[in-house]
């Protein structure tokens, strides 16, 4: 039998967000099979949706988790083993209490083959403002941004905020807060548009207005188009953590989570959903995903390609993230389209 | 009849600190009395023992709630309306799921008169390390530094960490970095060793690796022996705060929770706590107190003087917090005799 063509996205989101980011993906592909089959098509491969879990680092810190997974990407195990949530429950724990005992197991035999999907297509909100700034209709992703992040742990002797004086205190908190600044700086100096570094999570222990900060732990998000200006960027972040540390003598503990390369989307699929575009007269435009997105981890087993769709203003991860009925509707038709090519193809 | 002689502390604590701040003077206050009751001392005022609740600030971001109250303090009931937890319960709806339905009312109704006490005395550790390393066995405080705190907000819009490109972001989170770090270069401007502030609160929102902070919110402690001093930091801190604000285009909200003045002790009860030390052949200094206690409140109503004790490397708010046996000892000890004579002068 030829290998089926796989669509899909992600259902978790992360706290606080909006409803588009991920589901329009999930949605969008049951609902474009729907209508091809209301058309009486029949397809020569099988279509496949796929939902992924976990595709947002919330919990673990960890992005992606059911895609890279499926993908076979190496040192799982030891990454789901060492990693523990912000109560200090750690993966297989968080695993057992939700039913699946055995996951760590089971979950190293879920790696696709090679040749499991001849195409995998995700549609997606553009979650940035590129699209509906310009008036476009349809993203076609050739690449999505090579994503990284760090975890950095900062700790001092803390103490009372009334009673131990300034040249006495090594506040773990300060740390933070200067390498939050040093990672803005170092990412300005690039000078790049396409380099972008974010500290998202910033935590004080025991965190007591009276309290000096003990510990400190924070996490970070560079991206890139470019592998290895990212990469050079992580350096100096982590030269910059040192320094801090020394000069601010506290204790250091500095850990890069996940540094992934980019990925190149698959010239058939960009093509089929160029075709698709033109077919229902819609305005498109060649894009990068700067978001990652399970897509990047599928591209390792199978050829990728992503549909991007306007939001309003770019906001994403954000209660007030929206697509409009139209955008989606022109997204799903863009992917139905796509899916009738591929899959009519032998 | 005469009015009485008060002891007392606190038995509240912040999260994941010792158990000798402020029990040591609730339980020393006990056993001193026992003490004196089991020589057959009759005194010729009322000894009482108070035990005040939430001297830390650690849930509403007001300290000594008990003795602010017992002392009448102006505007507690606009501040009890107005101030929620960080779970945004409300003071008055905290109070009521805690079976205090009509707490505002009575709360009110609860300042001493002025003449209810003679004295107030507490005992207490040191929570810094100047006992402990000069190896003197009592600490007689003639003042209370001035203690002050703000919370600051800042406001941005957020977005996703990949797909918001650096030009583009107000990251509340970069704010509050540069404002706490702001609050330690305006204390060491002051160049006065008895200057301290501390960030000891930063909360970051929505507060996801990927995510980029759409709102962060800071607790801020200053203190000094010099309100004026400390007064001219807070506007300092205030002026960058706005700077700040301007700078990133996020929106700021300022606000001052507390801003006492220093409170000075008794001659009468510096005299006998003086005497009481003699009497036991125990060394004594005269210190200031830089952490603030309910007596800095109970000053307002009643003469006041604390007795200090030394603890383990001047460690405070940690788990390792301590204070020796011996050290227990000699302070219940002299808050006994320092009572006797108190309780004996009519």
């Amino acid at each position: 039998m030829a290998p089926a063509i796989a669509t899909g996205s992600h259902t978790d989101a992360i706290p606080f967000s909006g409803k588009y980011d991920g589901v329009v993906g999930v949605l969008g592909a049951i609902e474009a099979i729907n209508a091809l089959n209301r058309t009486g098509f029949k397809p020569r491969r099988s279509l496949e949706v796929i939902m992924f879990t976990s595709e947002e680092p919330t919990r673990f810190g960890i992005s992606c988790l059911g895609s890279r997974l499926l993908a076979g990407l190496p040192n799982m195990k030891s990454s789901l083993e060492r990693v523990v949530d912000k109560d200090n429950i750690s993966f297989p724990d968080a695993a057992a209490i939700a039913g699946y005992e055995f996951a760590l197991e089971t979950l190293l035999e879920v790696p696709l083959k090679e040749d499991t999907y001849a195409a995998f297509v995700e549609l997606h909100i553009e979650q940035g403002p590129i699209l509906e700034e310009e008036g476009i209709a349809i993203g076609i992703v050739t690449a999505i941004a090579a994503p990284a992040s760090l975890k950095v742990d900062f700790r001092g002797d803390g103490g009372h905020a009334g009673a131990v004086l300034m040249p006495s205190r090594n506040d773990a908190g300060l740390a933070a807060a200067e390498l939050a600044l040093a990672v803005e700086k170092h990412v300005l100096e690039t000078q790049s548009a396409d380099t972008v570094g974010t500290t998202g999570v910033l935590e004080l222990y025991p965190g007591a207005v009276n309290s000096i900060p003990s510990a400190a732990h924070i996490e970070i998000d560079i991206r890139d188009i470019d592998e290895q200006r990212r990469n050079s960027v992580i350096q100096h972040i982590k030269v910059s953590a040192s320094e801090i540390a020394t000069r601010r003598h506290v204790h250091l503990d500095f850990q890069i989570v996940t540094q992934d390369p980019p990925a190149a989307s698959s010239q058939k699929i960009v093509k089929a959903i160029e075709s698709a575009s033109q077919q229902l007269g819609l305005t498109s435009k060649h894009m990068i995903s700067r978001a990652y997105h399970d897509s990047l981890f599928m591209a390792r087993v199978s050829p990728m390609g992503m549909i991007f769709i306007p939001c309003y203003r770019g906001y994403s991860h954000r209660p007030d993230e929206f697509a409009s009925r139209e955008d989606l509707s022109n997204g799903i038709k863009v992917l139905a389209l796509s899916l009738l090519a591929l899959s009519s193809d032998l």
